[in-house]
């Protein structure tokens, strides 16, 4: 383990502009249709599931209705298969009559009237990824200007059928064209994902200055072996993509898949936990009407969530794999506090991991730590040995208060450290000992 | 699909003789420690859980006084660790004093007193697979005697650490030994596990004369990813498996995962349907202190339980695979009835499948359906188009009653059919079509 060399690492975040439209200061919290309702266009055999106004507008009422809204769930996003095959007379986007004839524009209103946000979809190539009308290059600003004209609040561009160069033009001039209809829609960029995610093809500086978000990644698929898969990519390349996070500009390792089919509730929590480590977006996607009340409480877990939303938007690292298949992980909040993870990778029985505070890198003073998914609390010196029982493929998460107030600009000394400038955001955000 | 292909196949079972020990003419029902709590000996830090004398008391006490005992899981099974690290001054396998100071006949004694049956465990090799003392040739007789005197009512015989000659040899003398004591010892012979699982080097034949069930494959994990790996390999082999099973002798795919940490409650399902369909072995390796109720109620389900243990005792196969990622299986059962099983190896949503129970190779007339894990009745068609909806990782289970009986005795007209001896327990068993 090697904390402080990663840490001088973490160190260096934060530099990056975000995207000037003044959205998603915090990880955006929503809805997202996708993963778990596809492209399920069959509204005459399976009408409670299609792609539809009413499904968005049941998952919509199930948000402001049952206490989702409050908790900061309040985008509806819409994802492929919305639109007409065919454009309009006038060469714009239209969505299907026969699944939403009411329009995006009444539909819109119907979230607003209910304190929610519509996201919608497009994509950078001639065709989406399952074949409806794309948004290429010159199509760009009419479709802005269509979605804002339709009053939608956040918009996220795929990138199928769309090469380099393409995308290299187009993602910016999205976001161009979204800032100028003068209507503040977030931003939701797929270009990183479609050229694998990592620098020199991916430029984060960059995209934290046109996007609001950004998928990294592959898509979600609804298994453990999924979350896996992406928890790696992203904590193998943390740090690269920590030092891209921030407020106003995030990486997304796609929807929560909480609540759908494939995962345990153990592993339910490993990915509301992890995602909150992350400083992940927050978009559901599963089936609000018929939802457990075991995987409700999951995602409406205050604690994991304001972990989510810490103002300061930093995101997290692994800190620890141990041989045993546990894992650590750690992320700097607000009020000099922290959230530590510890993971499970086993699949026999509870493991028994000893470690302490001051092993984990704290500096020397008594904690207090709040468990988010058991709502114990404990008071604990750096130096004391503790036991964590950890589930196979589940974890324990703590909020951890600090003792005392650091001053970072202090350590600092006048702006610089290995190159990098201040940033005011991280004031008090990390335990001493990791400097 | 070449259903009538796999039937020749199927039909040519059922000719081997089962081990004339009158044990186990259903598949064996009960709890077995070893996939929920491994080699735990720290009874000092973690008592509840820890291989003594306790767990399997806290366990028995469960199935006795929650109404487990009542739907047929009786057997409380130990597994590795439980013997002292040296055997006797007569060479005696003994308990740990520290775990097991009752000593294993008094536990046996306590479970009887609860009409349960207490299993034990071994090893062929000098040690175990954890490295206790072994049951090596030289020993067998023994250590046979030593589990009659215990009044232990089932014995695993484990491989590690032993070579095939050793095996060929130790296998069939252990159930000589274990009959020779007068008392029916249920017997679990890891054999086939240790060769590979399949012919030549596996002679089911010989091992359903010996054993009254046999693991094939590798050991279970807790995840969802094991269960695949085990299925996909029992029914990739069901040629050459559902022939070695019938009364008395099982094919043993390994424990119920259920109510661990791993597994949806759709997996969940998934398991206790496929378990069922193979007419395997349902021995559970959880927490029966703590256990949800939602996998309480999976692991109680009737049908389910009344299926696996259908008198027949025909393992089932897999009749369909799409390329969709749909399989179906099926398995005969008593009273000229069938169980269907309906499978998603899908990981994206609910997929609708559309077929009829004459597609499914079944004979013309109304059948009655009754859902499993719903409690739905139907009426249906032999012809009749139907859709199933059918979840990711999950499955919809039907027990479906036939409407005529069928004199497969005359079909076979005197007595063999392809070079096969008539064998009477498949008598109405399979529908007609199938022939």
């Amino acid at each position: 383990m090697h904390v402080a060399v990663l840490f001088f690492a973490f160190a260096l975040t934060g530099t990056t502009l975000a995207l000037d439209n003044g959205l998603m200061r915090t990880p955006p919290m929503g809805w997202l249709a996708w993963e778990r309702y596809r492209c399920d266009i069959d509204c005459e055999n399976d009408p409670k599931n299609c792609i539809s106004e009413n499904l968005f507008m049941d998952m919509a009422d199930r948000l402001a209705e049952d206490g989702w809204k409050e908790l900061g769930y309040v985008y509806v996003n819409i994802d492929d298969c919305w639109s007409s095959k065919q454009r309009d007379d006038q060469g714009r986007l239209q969505p299907d009559p026969k699944r939403f004839p009411g329009g995006i524009k009444k539909l819109a209103h119907y979230l607003h009237n209910r304190g929610l946000k519509l996201g919608i979809y497009g994509d950078m190539g001639k065709l989406t990824c399952v074949g409806y009308p794309g948004t290429p290059l010159d199509k760009i600003e009419l479709d802005a200007q269509t979605f804002a004209e339709w009053e939608v609040d956040m918009f996220k561009y795929d990138g199928c059928y769309s090469n380099a160069t393409e995308q290299e033009q187009g993602y910016p001039l999205m976001s161009k064209a979204l800032n100028a209809t003068g209507r503040p829609i977030g931003y939701s960029c797929s270009w990183p994902a479609y050229q694998g995610g990592l620098p020199p093809k991916v430029n984060y500086t960059q995209l934290g200055e046109i996007c609001n978000l950004w998928r990294n990644y592959g898509d979600i698929q609804d298994s453990w072996d999924s979350v896996l898969n992406i928890v790696d990519w992203f904590f193998e390349n943390q740090d690269t993509l920590t030092s891209a996070a921030g407020p106003g500009r995030w990486n997304d390792p796609d929807m929560l898949i909480i609540g759908d089919f494939g995962l345990s509730m153990e592993q339910s929590r490993s990915q509301m936990a992890l995602w909150a480590i992350m400083a992940a977006p927050l978009f559901m996607s599963n089936d609000l009407r018929t939802i457990s009340s075991g995987a409700q409480s999951i995602l409406r877990n205050k604690m994991a969530i304001s972990i989510n939303q810490d103002a300061l938007g930093i995101q997290g690292r692994r800190i620890v794999k141990e041989k045993s298949g546990i894992e650590v992980f750690w992320r700097p909040l607000s009020k000099n506090a922290s959230a530590l993870l510890f993971f499970s990778r086993r699949t026999d029985m509870p493991y028994r991991y000893t470690t302490s505070l001051s092993k984990l890198s704290y500096t020397a003073g008594s904690y207090k730590v709040f468990n988010v998914f058991t709502d114990e609390t404990a008071s604990l010196k750096d130096s004391t040995e503790f036991v964590v029982s950890v589930n196979p493929t589940g974890v324990v998460m703590w909020y951890v208060s600090a003792p005392a107030k650091f001053n970072l600009r202090q350590f600092y000394q006048g702006g610089t450290l290995h190159g990098r400038v201040y940033d005011d955001r991280e004031e008090n955000a990390i335990p001493r000992v990791f400097l």
